[in-house]
């Protein structure tokens, strides 16, 4: 095919034609777990979510690509390119849900990667380089205590011998689940491969940045570090009417402080620092008793590990000297603790620049999330576009995006694959 | 008997003899309902309550009061005095504990009682004034729902007809549990009397007050008044990783503020002002989420209605003003409102003389929890003595008060008596 003025009309029309495909898509993938009450359900290794691995399959294969699966039941969706020597693009992302969540976290870019394929083929016919769509297992850790199952058995972080005997809440394992879906160590699939050039992930943003700035599209800079810390506050239950203020060791109080700090020095800190306190609970408990103990949990997250570490250990300095003053004992237990994973440069510029291309207003922006493609950066140099999520709602049924949002979406992640299949973007 | 130098000391001698016989009379009565592992549960209308109380019953038989049940189960015992034209003068508390409490809490009041009558009859013979020791029922509220049922059913604010039908958990009713002990209003008991002189209860002080100011005694200035509130706060959840601090609707950081405020303002306003958050709940309470919701209680305690009310009032504004600061609803449910109630200031001056006299160093102090003494304020004038409480423990088994001062206790509380029942003290 030329690339006449002629020719790059009909291949825009034929993208048209493509992106209009991809919310039907996402609505027919819905379908595979739909919950009776709206939302989806389609937990790793259980009956909707191979139906969807399946049916994703022979929807590959009916497009011309080349499906297969992997020990683990991750889909890859091949388009063969020309010179073998190169090591393949890859793009996609996870079907599975959490319980009861939406039709787009994961589906999203799991369904436009295959279509962008579909659609590249069809246009230019083989590339250069091989491109996949790819769908991975488990990224959510929904039904395993095991987030990023798929990716993470593809980098080698993650394997039936550490991982198989994992169980789900009703005490199936890993493996036996993966077993009856006919995946596994001794299955005939192959082992996950680990030889990629790039990933590609389109992803809603879950947040509502996008929105509420009324930009169509983020390019990921980094997806941002993590450290999750459990802290536990010790003082004294007393009674409330007959215990004087200033003699109290009130556990409840000195917790208050130090969430207020949180939010307090998190705003002075700024974007895109975000600290969070979600729960806290308090011993004894009850009205009229002052709280002997607490609990809270505290999640910082920045894209720049160096500025998290500051500001969690200049956080926690604070929440010492407050525990100090109000006499209560404090311990601080690290929960987690995931570095920050720059998105990489090239593809990140290459992304804004396909942005400016089309017209598209977008943002540079990190994600507060994790996802797969900060498990494959290990391998290979990956990127992230984020479409709108409203409301900043996800992982509940009430998640949307709208059409023209995710039209935007495909239509970038089909020229970054065209770029890295047909183009010579050197990474 | 004679006034004289000999018989003073003679009398005084015997009061030593009977002080002696408190702590151990305490003990007695722990063995009714004593908990496997230590501790005491005495619930109203259960085995061990009916137990106690008709052996204390049978104990004031043998030392010679009158005793007899109204319809209730309230215990008194008579000491009759000679001129009836005079109502009677009351002391006591109630036997009835919570679920593994302790030895003290009631108890010292309706054994000190009991036996300072033993020990005036003993010592004067008939005094003028009858006087009566009271063991009223369940003060507690820990099987019923309804606290002071013996000494509200005194005054009439409690009634059969009102109360009858209230459920314990297992769903018996308060009428079926007296009529099975063989209360209640189709007993042969009387009814409960409503014409007292007045009434003295001495308690343990349930605080540390009295143990870190090395004090022996606490005369009650009065019960303070109370009010409880559940505050519910409305944001919004969101991600943690994805919404940006400042456009959050953090109900958790709205209430870590308003937690800290409470403490803040309270301590500015010094003794005798308490103000409590004891119990704090965020919802969906987890790690990676913004507190959409939050609820908390405040309970706020001043002996003076007036001061109690505008520290609320002040303080509720500024939780609106924090809230609306933060976009956030707030609502605020009043769950309880109890005035202040003073004892009577011819008692209290007694009490004071009494402790001076006696050389017992003593404190004008507030009660910052309820007693049966607020509630019959309402047909006579009370009093109440506070014994130190170690480290200030009750409602558990290491609530504990030193024999030196439950027998001073006891010695202030048969003062008393002796000037209401023999003197001429005059409320």
């Amino acid at each position: 095919m030329q690339d006449s003025a002629e020719s790059v009309e009909e291949t825009q029309q034929l993208l048209d034609q493509y992106s209009e495909r991809l919310p039907q898509m996402l609505d027919w993938l819905s379908q595979f777990g739909r919950d009776p009450e709206g939302g989806v359900t389609r937990l790793l290794y259980s009956d909707a979510w191979l139906e969807a691995q399946q049916a994703l399959s022979h929807w590959m294969e009916q497009e011309g690509l080349e499906a297969s699966f992997d020990q683990t039941g991750n889909l890859a969706g091949r388009l063969e390119g020309t010179d073998l020597s190169l090591s393949p693009a890859a793009a996609g992302s996870h079907i599975d849900t959490v319980v009861n969540g939406g039709s787009f976290d994961g589906a999203l870019g799991v369904a436009a990667a295959a279509l962008a394929l579909s659609y590249l083929q069809k246009a230019y016919g083989p590339p250069k380089r091989t491109l996949i769509a790819l769908s991975l297992c488990e990224e959510e850790g929904s039904r395993f205590p095991l987030a990023y199952w798929g990716s993470g058995s593809i980098t080698g972080i993650r394997s039936w011998e550490a991982d198989g005997q994992l169980a789900d809440k009703d005490g199936i394992t890993l493996l036996d689940a993966a077993r009856r879906c006919g995946f596994g160590p001794d299955s005939l699939y192959r082992i996950p491969s680990m030889k990629l050039q790039s990933y590609v992930e389109l992803h809603i943003e879950q947040g509502f940045v996008l929105e509420k700035m009324g930009q169509q599209a983020g390019v990921v800079s980094a997806i941002v570090g993590q450290h999750r810390y459990e802290i536990h506050l010790q003082g004294e239950a007393n009674h409330a009417g007959t215990t004087p203020m200033r003699w109290r060791k009130d556990a409840l109080a000195a917790a208050s402080q130090m969430i207020a700090v949180t939010r307090e020095a998190a705003l002075l800190a700024g974007d895109p620092l975000v600290a969070t306190v979600g729960s806290v609970s308090s011993a004894p408990g009850v009205s009229n008793v002052v709280a002997g103990s607490v609990t809270f949990t505290l999640d910082i997250r920045h894209p720049d590990d160096v500025v998290l570490q500051q500001f969690a250990d200049e956080l926690l300095r604070r929440f010492i000297h407050i525990a100090d003053t109000e006499g209560i004992r404090l311990a601080a237990a690290e929960r987690l603790r995931a570095a920050a994973v720059p998105m990489h440069g090239r593809i990140v510029r290459e992304l804004e620049h396909i942005c400016q291309k089309r017209g598209l207003e977008s943002r540079m922006m990190p994600s507060g999330a994790g996802h797969d493609a900060q498990i494959l950066s290990v391998i290979c140099p990956t990127g992230m576009i984020f479409v709108p999520s409203r409301h900043g709602i996800s992982h509940n049924p009430a998640e949307y995006t709208e059409p023209e949002a995710l039209k935007g979406g495909f239509k970038i992640l089909t020229d970054m694959l065209y770029q890295l299949g047909y183009g010579s973007v050197d990474l």
